[in-house]
């Protein structure tokens, strides 16, 4: 029989405490605790507000306590709400307990200091995370999704996490898993007839599921190149002559979408400077700015910083003044921009200021940045040339490189099944490469796993979660 | 009799939302929504995620439900835990709603959008605490303690403004006031006699009280130039030839605290950048870095630069080499140090590189930064200079300008009542002079206001609060 053995850390039992809410000034900042004993520590140092005087720990899950936060020399430290969830009804199934303070890092900091003098642990990188996939919360894909969703910044890419979080793409792995083990127990047992020659498992039946998976983890491969795109968007320069217009067309672009965000003060204008999102894909305009301030010292293609931007690119505007611009001109730099192997598109700026119908060729896109023409026409070419589109809700996108490659791995190994199958090896080869794929499989949802892997995992994860 | 009264914004029943943590990416997000409509609204968007589907606003106050915000179009936009406190048992003492969604401003603007459709308005700055303080949880005092909490960066200060939001400082208004409203009172009551000459309140009481409460007003007065220090700091330069150790002294004083705090990452560092703090008060060094830079192009006290980084400040550390250095030298630069009126420290460096026991005059602090020598003498001088001390628990300290203003306003009009009772002034003109010193106290908590001054203090509030 396959081991599906658990390679896991042992248990925890300690309690831990980190700053769940982002760091700085804030009206609320959430300090999180979990562990066997964090509700009881909580006790020590928490005075309820009301006369009802009833020890947290006899309280019931999910609810809400006003009151103060006492140090050890009955100082009170700040009024707070303390959320109790009870295992196992928590996020990592341990006594979870949630103290909501004022915003002003100097009592976030008071207070976990306490916490830590009682000997509750400072949490490491994606612990809380961690403890949710050590204690059966979700698997491992799940648990990645969570630092995923974090991540979002597009409804695509926080559609496809959310998706995967809530266990999409891990139930199409352990379907898949589930056939490939059904097989491999039947290859398995022939090997427990050692000489005889004995076929349980119908070759035909399994060279065509081994081909169906195949496929299967061909199109979830294929999605990587969106999954990535989705996650990491578009690197994008915009090239072009002095005047072509580049500034004055990435702000057409970014100032549209600006304007809708703005209502909502503060919550995402950060993140979106210098980055056009259309229809949830991300395009980065690499250091436009640096190339906005020398626009009067470079020439079109012909200089080695601009090329060393462009080469970081995954996709170029070469950017023309559609009046003042020869067709051979623009031959030209599509010329030496497919020598680069790049992705490009050509685009013709200034179409108002003209009145003939010069330069008509079909690969250029013809706007004009200043009077707002052809922007929705660039951003649908822009779209099609990043090989990108929105993800539909439900839809199973691969954007984890871990996932991609134990795909593909577990692909090879199928491969090799085949070819085994085809050249008629014996039983225990097969059985081998199948125990290949499955381990691969096992990889992704976390049945198969180690510790190296978890740390590698959760490290990249933000104290907290 | 006085007139008691209550000119209050009218109250505001629509319902408003607000990210209520810091911005930026974290483990988890808390919006905030308040109205009577709060508790109704997310029902239409939070599907519970256990079988019991009563709706949130059958469910009791101070509970936790955990479930999924979905959008109209049936999509589900994140997984989310709803805590409900229900009117008037919350901060505003309207229905409030709390939603913990993954800490990803994308995700907190589709939720905060998703509300903002269904008619809910985005908070104006402190609008949460506005409405708290119309509504009735605290005074005005205390409500602008909450903003001051936040802002707290040392022990002293938060200490002085959790104080002050738990009503001490208003307690002790309110008693002065409580105390005038009883003379007040017998002296209106002599108006209604008229031209009959009788006296109800006994002239030589109400020159003792009102100079008892003059002097304690003064004495709140006073703590005024402790509150200033602590809510704002002490702006402090280093200032002497170069390589008398400035930045070594610096680092030295700095490094000292940053291993303290760097057990906890991420949550102080930010603040405490060139921010040296002695028993909870703030020493902000001016520019240090920019002084530390141009080290070897600057003279001693010599130039424009350093000049005007000393005007800004209110302390000044004159830092010398005490081998290379002459007591005349050092004398001058005090003198000069007198003649700009500035608070100053004289500190010769390098202690432990003298064998002869020169320049031991009794103003200069000896220390060597390079060997840890005489620090603590020096902060301790620092303290003395900065006219600094920690606030005790339960200590009043007004860090208030607006109620420092009030006070002396209080303070103003009593010295006229005490004029107009030693000069034997009709009763109708005392009684002017004690209603404006009951406006002025009536101003700090509240009791008299204007919509003006609320809109002034609020809006200094961040939004959320």
């Amino acid at each position: 029989m396959p081991t599906n053995y658990l390679l896991k850390s042992p248990m925890l039992n300690d309690t831990i405490i980190a700053l769940a809410t982002p760091q700085g000034v804030g009206a609320i900042a959430v300090i999180r605790l979990s562990g066997e004993e964090a509700i009881a520590v909580t006790d020590r140092f928490f005075q309820k507000a009301d006369k009802n005087k009833t020890p947290l720990a006899l309280q019931k899950t999910h609810t809400v306590h006003f009151g103060s936060i006492v140090a050890t020399d009955g100082e009170i430290i700040d009024e707070v709400l303390v959320t109790l969830f009870v295992a196992p009804h928590s996020f990592t199934k341990e006594n979870v307990v949630e103290i909501s303070c004022h915003g002003s890092p100097f009592i976030v900091e008071r207070i976990v200091r306490l916490f830590l003098e009682a000997g509750v642990r400072l949490a490491k990188p994606g612990e809380f995370t961690q403890r949710a996939f050590l204690n059966g919360r979700f698997d491992l894909a799940q648990a990645e999704a969570v630092a995923d969703l974090i991540a979002a910044d597009t409804d695509s890419a926080r559609r496809s996490a959310l998706h995967q979080m809530r266990g999409g793409f891990s139930k199409e792995i352990k379907k898949l898993r589930e056939e490939l083990i059904n097989f491999a127990s039947l290859i398995e047992l022939e090997l427990d007839f050692g000489e005889e020659d004995v076929e349980f498992a119908d070759r035909d039946r399994l060279v065509h599921l081994v081909e169906q998976i195949m496929s299967f983890l061909e199109r979830l491969m294929q999605s990587f190149s969106l999954g990535n795109v989705l996650k990491n968007g578009v690197p994008t320069v915009i090239a072009g002559k002095p005047n072509a217009g580049k500034s004055t067309l990435l702000n057409a672009l970014l100032n549209e979408e600006k304007a809708i965000v703005s209502e909502i003060p503060g919550t995402t204008r950060d993140f979106i400077e210098d980055t056009l999102t259309i229809e949830g894909i991300n395009f980065r305009f690499i250091d436009t700015a640096g190339l906005r301030q020398t626009d009067d010292r470079i020439e079109a293609l012909g200089i080695a910083r601009t090329r060393e931007k462009m080469a970081q690119a995954a996709l170029i505007i070469y950017l023309f003044d559609i009046a003042e611009t020869s067709i051979s001109e623009v031959e030209a730099a599509a010329k030496e921009l497919q020598q680069m192997g790049k992705n490009y598109l050509l685009v013709g700026n200034k179409v108002d200021k003209v009145t003939s119908d010069l330069l008509h060729h079909p690969d250029i896109i013809r706007i004009s940045a200043a009077q707002n023409i052809g922007l929705d026409e660039l951003k649908a070419a822009l779209l099609k040339a990043a090989n990108a589109r929105p993800v539909a809700v439900g839809e199973t996108v691969v954007t984890n490189l871990r996932h991609y490659e134990a795909l593909s791995k577990a692909h090879r190994a199928l491969a090799d099944v085949l070819t085994g199958l085809q050249s008629h090896v014996t039983a225990d080869f097969v059985a081998i490469d199948i125990r290949h794929a499955l381990r691969a499989l096992g990889e992704i949802t976390g049945e198969i796993t180690t510790e190296d892997l978890l740390g590698n995992i959760f490290s990249k994860f933000c104290i907290g979660k």
